[in-house]
């Protein structure tokens, strides 16, 4: 967990009754920061604020974060009581107002506990710390039905990198990949790598959106949901040419997938992680049914069972909108198991898909067996669906 | 439940334990007959059969049917076989095979029980009989995880209506409306009336199509659904005008929302039936905003737990692909309480709204607020999750 100039804190701030509650992340030196917001129209003031400072700006210094409180829908003076926390900050840290961005996860619709943040303020300042324990205070701060803080690391020759990250419920992150309207979740993806702000938002294109882009928990994408992507460039002087990006893209691109998997695993009510590839039909036709299988309460329930009731899986890619799929052409594999053949049961027996799908990583394979010139393959990571995560959320507010 | 010219057998084949899994519609006349079948790309062999019978003939006979397999997927034999077992049922009865089709539901991918039925054809014509039992037998013959059976009935000075039903999961009827590509559950809409086939076309198309593709138990679009319209024209001579058929929809209309709320409520493990009125947009729009509220699992867990976290709701707005949704001219209701006022919060306190969220039927009104020149409202009918619903279908095959 070593990282260069940055320093991070996470305190009570009385929003969440003895839980950490509100975090921050400072870099000793101004930093490049390329973000990627929710396509959820319904937006965060804190989203709206943070979008707002980096318009009129490339470098920032820090980023505060409540949980509690999604800041959210919660009244007509959601961005003035923003932007107010975000001038206290700055003035209290010496630095300017856009210079501050902010993130928040909780409750939509909940009054923001402004008070309780701006009186906080100093005490999350003086707690900032470069220590590990810092660190895991501030992933504490951010979470909400997390069990777990969640945090990947990596070290290189070359600098270091550290994603800190949150989210449970209300994930399903569906990213268009342009510069400033990409979606995802609560991620902070820090390093002191020498990167320019081209070669950011070049890994932040090809690397880091796409592997936030390919799992969903419940299908819900949230209107909070951010990627910052910030780099202080402090580790060494030396810029380095679009080969040596291409050399760090494999790093990143490990972070992310380690990151999602915690993700995936920390999911409310989670017990089983499913690995769906798709392969010979186009990413969108593959998205498609990507995005049908993981949102079907059928296929949820049943990997939760570990029921081998692959019809279901089938069922999905025939409503899946792929236009001109020939049902007769799909094959589908459950562990090692090819459970349909050409569109039409295998006849294994039960017995031994059910073995398969007992596993906590259960690997579904789909052949859409469309004819093109080069065979495709596509990822996509999701979930079952426990009588817990209904628990949870049918008793969130209340 | 008075009907002219139709018989009704149920009896138990043994596909099932110790239940009634085999049932028979019988129209003592040719009836005319309009049917509407399922969108998904996968499709039952019977599905397969009846639509090959269809394009034979305008009248049909009879409609078997065989609940505990959907006879979907179950190996390179389906279509012959169940073919077979129309063919043995025309012999029998005395009829051409076009004449008889074949509807079943069940668990996909599993061997058709062929012989089981072929040794029970006898037993099952000698039950016919027109008596509410031997209806009332049909009815739980085709039951799968439903816990009652389904009628709704209608007598009218110019003829009778009789609809009977079946669904409780993989329930999400979307059509489109063409004459012979609809899609929708297990739905047989007899009447004595006398009607064209045109006559038919048109009730089917502007009634019960619509009516039906008007609700989503769990977003899960079956391979099996059909709704069969028969008419055997047995009540009088009389063709009448298209005026005539105008008056009739109402009845229609009201057969058919009665035949969705006992879907609904039947549903697995449904506790709570919602109300979606969904007002000022398009009805594309409307039903954008109603699939990604009634597949939301967030906004389905809160319905459960009568949780007054509407900003599921609003963030379902936010996300259903609504294009030019300023998210600021939203406004939406709960029960009698408006909790979203331009887009934010109205303050309403939480025991309101929960007493609101606490009846078994929860009203949601959505006013989208785009400035059409018509008022424009679209209904659509959803239910709540519970963990009965995981509990059904985590070993729905085990």
């Amino acid at each position: 967990m070593k990282i260069k100039g940055f320093k991070f804190s996470g305190i009570n701030a009385g929003i969440k009754k003895n839980k950490l509650d509100l975090g921050l992340i400072y870099s000793e030196q101004p930093a490049l920061c390329v973000c990627a917001f929710t396509k959820n129209l319904l937006k965060s003031n804190s989203i709206i604020v943070t979008q707002q400072h980096l318009k009129k700006t490339n470098y920032i210094r820090c980023i505060i974060v409540n949980s509690g409180c999604a800041n959210t829908a919660c009244g007509k003076n959601g961005v003035v009581d923003t932007e107010q926390i975000c001038t206290v900050v700055a003035r209290k840290l010496g630095i300017s107002t856009e210079e501050v961005l902010i993130a928040s996860t909780g409750v939509i619709g909940e009054p923001l506990p402004k008070q309780k943040i701006l009186s906080n303020i100093d005490n999350l300042i003086s707690n900032l710390s470069s220590t590990k324990n810092a660190i895991l205070n501030f992933a504490k701060s951010i979470m909400t039905t997390d069990r777990k803080p969640k945090i990947v690391a990596q070290s290189l020759p070359i600098g270091n990198i550290l994603c800190i990250a949150k989210g449970a419920g209300m994930i399903a992150p569906e990213l268009s990949v342009d510069n400033h309207r990409y979606a995802t979740m609560l991620v902070f993806l820090l390093t002191d790598i020498n990167l320019s702000k081209q070669e950011m938002i070049k890994i932040m294109g090809e690397i880091v959106v796409p592997t936030f882009n390919s799992f969903s928990i419940d299908g819900d994408t949230s209107p909070n949901d951010t990627i910052f992507f910030v780099s202080n460039c402090l580790h060494n002087n030396v810029k380095f040419d679009a080969d040596k990006v291409q050399l760090l893209m494999p790093y990143f691109k490990k972070i992310c997938q380690d990151m999602v998997l915690k993700l995936l695993y920390d999911g409310e009510g989670v017990t089983k992680v499913v690995k769906l590839i798709i392969t010979n039909c186009t990413k969108t036709d593959a998205q498609k049914i990507a995005k049908t299988i993981s949102s079907s309460l059928l296929v949820k329930t049943a990997v939760h069972g570990a029921d081998p009731n692959w019809g279901r899986i089938l069922s999905c890619c025939g409503r899946s909108g792929v236009e001109k799929l020939n049902i007769n052409k799909v094959n589908i594999w459950i562990g090692k198991y090819q459970v349909v053949k050409n569109g039409t049961s295998n006849f294994v027996p039960d017995s031994l898909v059910r073995k398969e799908m007992l596993k906590s990583f259960v690997e579904i394979k789909i052949d859409v067996g469309f004819n093109l010139k080069k065979k495709t393959e596509y990822t996509f990571f999701t979930t079952d669906l426990s009588k817990k995560y209904v628990e949870i959320n049918s008793k969130y507010k209340t």
